[in-house]
């Protein structure tokens, strides 16, 4: 096993030996064995623990586990607690997806802070295998078939070479020991299902499938790499940007399913669908001048040129005076009212901010390069651009969002976080309810 | 139905409205609607229905079933009754193997001599969706993600847009009678395993499964066709060929997964495995001279080429002058030994054939462009270079076939079908058996 996961390590190149690694251990049998390899291989390794605090007690048995753990191992350990139900209250997200965030986010601040070279994650080829069933469920394309990625950035999987009975069995034979992950976190419901229940029966068709399918994923990924060079030398023969606008060559959409294919990877940045990607083909040798709509960009098919811009709404800058009232931004609308501060929404369009430290009048407008706020949870200011790189926001997502400032402060990015600056607290005594609607949606959507 | 059948047509080019077009019909309820929906469609169409005589009477009945339903609808029906069970004994077979060579190598002599342009079949997307997920637990790469393709060749599928559920519907809808396929060619273990088993809970996580895979599987075969594209472009920059060898230029191998996969895409025409593709990227920078052997071919990897030749077995011709005894061709050991006619082997590397027929000396050796025999259960000649398309065999299968010739005729391509001219038959007195074993190989392999 530590020869697979030297050999695996180089065969990926995703570390040298000399390099430091923060390794992210739940206290779980796979992070567990993890960190018992990287020590093992003689690696320079930290740790890094999350207590989302969801399992009371067991979270803390969790983090006092881990640390013990690290300490016989003489490796140094970084916990955090995490407010997860609150964030993800506050954001509308769910409990999986407040973790996520909050996990990444932390693991980057890490990263930077200490000089690691690289997160490790304990994911295992049967990690893979379902995030492929689920993406298949998903329709997705090539990329998704090729299970979870062994290198992304800064992110390493060193451990996808083994399947969870591997894993196991390494754990049982070095007496490693670890705790039951009662978390929950891996408590989603598909992915369970497609564990428990598909996986299963089609290892009654092949016995040997996690074997027979890493080759297959094997392949595939080396097909994905031919796939992301050719996209790219595509866009480097059709597109043109300028300030304004992307103008894509007609001529490079001449016929065939490719075409489908490139132009579809091409415009899914900026909103566009898969069925819109049909349309605008179809068009191409229609009258010119046919539109197409995303919610932050414009397409048009014209004579020798497909053009995007960004939608024109006016988006200059509006100075919000009153305590209530509707106020317009490109396409949003947002009201405010008064609200006793116990009222929290869970919808991210709503956000529930401490007035004692809002000074009036607001100002709300476009986010712009260089702006940076404390997000709710956080000890500590971020860029908004990291921000919304950890976000995964699309350039079109980006294209659209908005801030509500406060005497310089950015207090809300607006249907995404507040600031923890102007958050409700047990003393707040007045709030004000922010709601964000898109004018061009239909009431109640 | 009738709309989205004809707009499948249209945007995959399967056919045009005037297109004369053979359909593969078995009396089910899949192709009973395609027949039905091309005839509503106004399409000029024939029909081609194959009786593979493996359950007697119902077999008799599907096949007055199809030949009464065009006699009614008016569309000319070509019948053809296969020995099925013997043929597939004859080559060492599946019965379900067995029948689809059957059934393709005559649809291929029908759309010749009655001039159709295309065969099309009744698979629907339920046929799609099963075909990919058997593929996933063989370990396919980005073609067999794929599915079904709609067209393939001259032979397409105008269903495929369709579930069977729909399919179904439409049937019972118009009234379409068809009869039940008991036939159990479909009752392959494990594509029932996949339909009974594993797609019902794949679309209880999404009830919407067919629509989301449908869109899924149309980006990938954009994806696939953009991965063609590069492959051709890589083999034209990289590939020389000669009449002596092949050359792969190693600068085109530098780096990356996209290296292995497209080395793997070309190198396993010639019988080579991912396994060895591994070996040999990583045989690079190593040494020059070392080896790979794949059955009929021989790789090294030298200093600024990777080479590619046939292996250097002698292969002049042989001539078989007494009953009794042993000779070897290439890689090839044949023997020969009196039988009593009724022992037929079931497997391929042995033929038993009426030695009535067979004029001493025989010749064994390399088969030739231009060689043609009388396929065992076909009533008239054909090419061997169009017997082994119909059997896609690869350029590393053909370098190693023979032949074994009496008196100038053909009669036995070795190791896949004897002549019908030199089958056993009840008038047979006296037989002779033929075994083909490979000297390469462990004995009792």
């Amino acid at each position: 096993m530590l020869e697979q996961f030297l050999n695996h390590i180089d065969r990926f190149a995703l570390c040298r030996r000399e390099d430091p690694i923060l390794l992210a251990v739940s206290g779980g049998v796979d992070s567990m064995a993890m960190l018992h390899l990287f020590t093992a291989a003689g690696f320079t390794v930290g740790v890094a623990h999350c207590n989302f605090q969801l399992r009371g007690k067991d979270s803390d048995g969790d983090e006092d586990f881990v640390a013990q753990a690290c300490k016989t191992l003489n490796v140094p350990v970084f916990v955090h607690r995490f407010e997860t139900e609150a964030y993800a209250w506050e954001n509308g997200l769910s409990t999986q997806m407040a973790a996520r965030e909050l996990r990444y986010a932390w693991f980057d601040d890490l990263l930077e802070i200490h000089h690691y070279t690289a997160l490790a994650t304990g994911h295992h080829f049967d990690d893979s295998m379902e995030t492929i069933l689920l993406n298949i469920t998903r329709g997705a394309a090539t990329d998704g078939m090729a299970g979870i990625p062994v290198k992304n950035g800064r992110v390493i999987r060193p451990l996808l070479f083994a399947t969870r009975a591997q894993v196991e069995k390494y754990a049982a034979d070095h007496r490693i020991k670890w705790r039951e992950d009662k978390s929950n976190l891996t408590d989603d419901y598909q992915r369970n299902f497609i564990r428990h229940k598909i996986i299963p029966q089609l290892k009654e068709l092949n016995p040997s499938l996690e074997t027979t399918w890493q080759n297959g994923i094997e392949k595939i990924q080396g097909e994905l790499a031919i796939l992301h060079d050719a996209f790219d030398a595509w866009c480097k023969n059709s597109i043109t940007r300028t300030a304004e606008k992307i103008a894509i060559d007609k001529k490079a959409l001449n016929h065939g399913p490719q075409v489908n294919a490139m132009l579809w990877r091409f415009i899914k940045t900026y909103g566009f669908n898969y069925e819109q990607t049909r349309e605008i083909i179809h068009a191409l040798n229609g009258q010119p001048g046919k539109k197409f709509l995303a919610p932050a960009f414009l397409l048009v098919v014209d004579r020798e040129n497909i053009f995007i811009t960004p939608r024109s709404e006016d988006w200059s800058e509006q100075h919000i005076g009153t305590v209530n009232g509707r106020h317009t931004l490109g396409p949003w609308r947002l009201s405010l009212e008064d609200t006793p501060p116990a009222v929290r929404g869970s919808d991210p369009r709503e956000a529930v901010l401490d007035a004692a430290h809002l000074q009036f009048p607001l100002v709300w407008r476009k986010w712009r390069a260089g702006d940076f706020f404390h997000p709710l949870g956080m000890d500590h200011k971020k860029k908004l651009s990291d921000f919304f790189i950890d976000k995964k926001l699309s350039v079109a997502d980006k294209e659209t969002i908005t801030v509500l400032e406060s005497a310089g402060q950015i207090a809300w990015v607006v249907g995404h976080r507040i600031d923890d600056r102007f958050k409700v607290t047990p003393q707040t005594q007045h709030a004000l309810r922010f709601v964000l609607t898109n004018h061009e949606e239909k009431p109640g959507v």
